[in-house]
């Protein structure tokens, strides 16, 4: 067994986590920003000390390899991202960069033997911040190979003239053109070239925490459905109408949101759903709001289970205090298993590097699910404390970071000998 | 009696209405504007027509005055607004502008005798649509009048650097500066000047309409409390937190709504109160949110109610759901009572023209509220068809329309007397 170098892996987590930092404990580090050109040039740099080729494709995924003995074999790839949300945290995304640099670096110190050529990848624009949506580059460059229904919210086009949140005015392309590390179409990743992809990443969740595990071998990214739920009523004076006549749009969201607890939580309780987003027209406080929807993200591995939870949505009452109630499902996704063969060399080398894992599905959404349609795929995760994630508190033990590094290795070096 | 005349009431709806048209059955005719500039040039053009001596003061303010027989004796102004909120209706505010401007070409076209000075005057940005607060000038006007923690919250200085809610920049200083009908400070407004003021409205609530009442005779403005809860959990991501480890702060947000509808409605039924303002963070579909503020609006006429109501917000349980809930008092404002014998020129009024009549609470604010504590104060409403107002479906008919200038000409000669 081989294992990553603690202080290497505290070096790449202290540097990145200078580029793009917010001086509240984490980091904002958009695609295409300059604060992104600068984690690359470090990663450019450090791959180069050892010797690896450095290539990019025209969505400027980066790509270092290091080549193999046998030139005929096909690759395999580590990737992630590097990106953050606003205000983002130290370790989601990048850690599964640094994983895959170090796992390099240690071939390289250690002089390891591989037949293949192993590279470490850097996905563009995985968390859509400025540009949205989250996993638009891995959805544009796997989109032959999806299933149709979820392809179609990647189309090529469409995504180009994604606007920057920000000015609203300056398109993904607009900022791809410009950017420094734009490369050419026939570097793109492909299962022509590679025969298996790994993602390392941080659980962003509280469960390999709650039951003291140090790795997380993931079996899936769960199922997704997007719905919005609207309720409709009118508009009055604040100040004029009596009780009696009101048709308030927030007082029955308000209702919907219980029911909507309340009959979810019937369904198994690792069944997770959000209502994170709101709108509320014309919120102004001396007027009975006539309009207020949010949107609600349902996750679970199994159909059936989305399925009930879907019944629960379309059998909500049409009519609550005097408000119409509309329910319109978004998109859907379903369950994206990964390949049991990597899988197994996952846990094969956690065995054997004697961690403590568990397997889990992610609930989350990342490249590998996209990447999983294409080619072999398979992620794995480390703790992430509290379970907090995008956020300034978010943090993975440095022994958790290096464990994640040195599970990524030994897994590659199984695939390798495939 | 004298009455109005209902074609040239028809005739001013139809042209006020053409002023600001959004083209949807109502206006947008913001203070100070060119649609508000507008508007002033056909209120000048009509008065001078009839003779009014036309002057504005150092807030734009407009008056246009008939010269009574007896120049020792104090004026009469009758009082409203021509500014509207966005895509709001007809008639509120321009309804009360259009009845005095009724009620001067009356007493000149019957040549109706009076002592006194009459003057249709018209309030600069009552709604506060592009330049908030509402009732802001009419408060800056009488705030040495005004108990002082109402009167710190229109000072002057302040008001005047109050930013357009579009450009964020223009202040309400530099619009009044560029305004074709500045005036000057001695023009103002003043108890020396006038010896009471009137205020024609619409209801903007259903009230009359569902007693079948063609005028409401005004005996107060509501008494007010503005506050905010919070509701403040943990952000989280949507996939990966298990539902037992949120603290979701729209999931408690919701739960307090249904407290507080459940024991507010407990209270007197004439109590009304609104949470028409919310703001939720961080807003995004995937990310638990972690703070959600209301605003409550709670109106009645006794202050015991709205204590009792006070004191269900300070009861809401300190923590739902896992989150911390916080009540903050905004402002509030005691109920204000209308001159009592103004009040009964009124009735009396509309007594002798055999309009069916109420007595009614005002919810809405009003510059008369502020007035009233300058000199004495009344006011007068017309029905609202299905108590809509602030909207293009706000209507009033024209009978309701001419009955609401009749009332108010024949209170006014009333007073004239006195």
């Amino acid at each position: 067994m081989f294992t990553c170098n603690k202080k290497s892996v505290e070096e790449k987590i202290k540097k990145f986590s200078q580029i793009g930092d917010d001086h509240r404990g984490g980091i904002t580090r958009y695609s295409l920003s300059k604060e992104d050109e600068m984690a690359r040039d470090y990663f450019v740099e450090r791959m180069k000390e050892i010797g690896a080729i450095i290539t990019t494709d025209d969505f400027a995924n980066m790509y270092a390899t290091l080549p193999g003995s046998d030139p005929t074999k096909k690759g395999i790839v580590m990737a992630s991202h590097i990106d953050s949300v606003k205000n983002g945290g130290n370790y989601d995304g990048v850690l599964g960069v640094i994983s895959a640099m170090e796992v390099l670096q240690t071939i390289k110190r250690e002089n390891i033997p591989h037949e293949r050529n192993i590279t470490a990848m850097i996905w563009t624009n995985e968390e859509g911040s400025l540009y949205p949506p989250a996993i638009m580059v891995s959805g544009m460059l796997t989109s032959p190979y999806l299933p149709p229904e979820i392809a179609k919210n990647y189309e090529v086009e469409k995504m180009m003239n994604s606007k920057s949140v920000i000015d609203n005015k300056t398109t993904f392309r607009e900022a791809l053109s410009k950017f420094k590390y734009l490369g050419t179409k026939e570097n793109r990743l492909s299962s022509d070239k590679y025969i298996a992809m790994f993602e390392a990443h941080i659980e962003q969740g509280p469960i390999l925490e709650a039951n003291k595990n140090d790795i997380g071998v993931v079996k899936c990214v769960l199922g997704m459905v997007n719905y919005t739920i609207r309720a409709v009523g009118e508009a009055n004076h604040a100040g004029t109408t009596p009780m009696s006549y009101r048709k308030d749009a927030l007082f029955a969201m308000s209702k919907v949101i219980q029911i909507i607890h309340e009959e979810l939580d019937k369904l198994p309780s690792d069944l997770v759903y959000t209502t994170g987003q709101l709108s509320i027209h014309p919120n102004v406080h001396t007027v009975i709001p006539d309009e207020v929807s949010i949107m609600i993200d349902i996750r679970h591995e199994s159909p059936d289970v989305i399925a009930e939870a879907v019944k629960v949505l379309n059998n909500l009452p049409k009519e609550v205090y005097g408000c119409h109630i509309e329910v319109e499902v978004g998109w859907t996704r379903d369950t994206v298993y990964f390949d049991k063969q990597l899988v197994n060399f996952i846990e094969q080398s956690v065995k054997e590097l004697g961690y403590k894992y568990q397997f889990i599905n992610s609930g989350a959404g990342h490249d590998a699910q996209f990447a999983s349609y294409m080619l072999p795929t398979a992620m794995i995760f480390a703790p992430s404390a509290g379970g907090r994630s995008h956020c300034d508190e978010e943090y993975t033990s440095l022994d958790h970071c290096t464990m994640l590094a040195s599970v990524l290795l030994n897994a590659v070096l199984k695939c390798d000998k495939e």
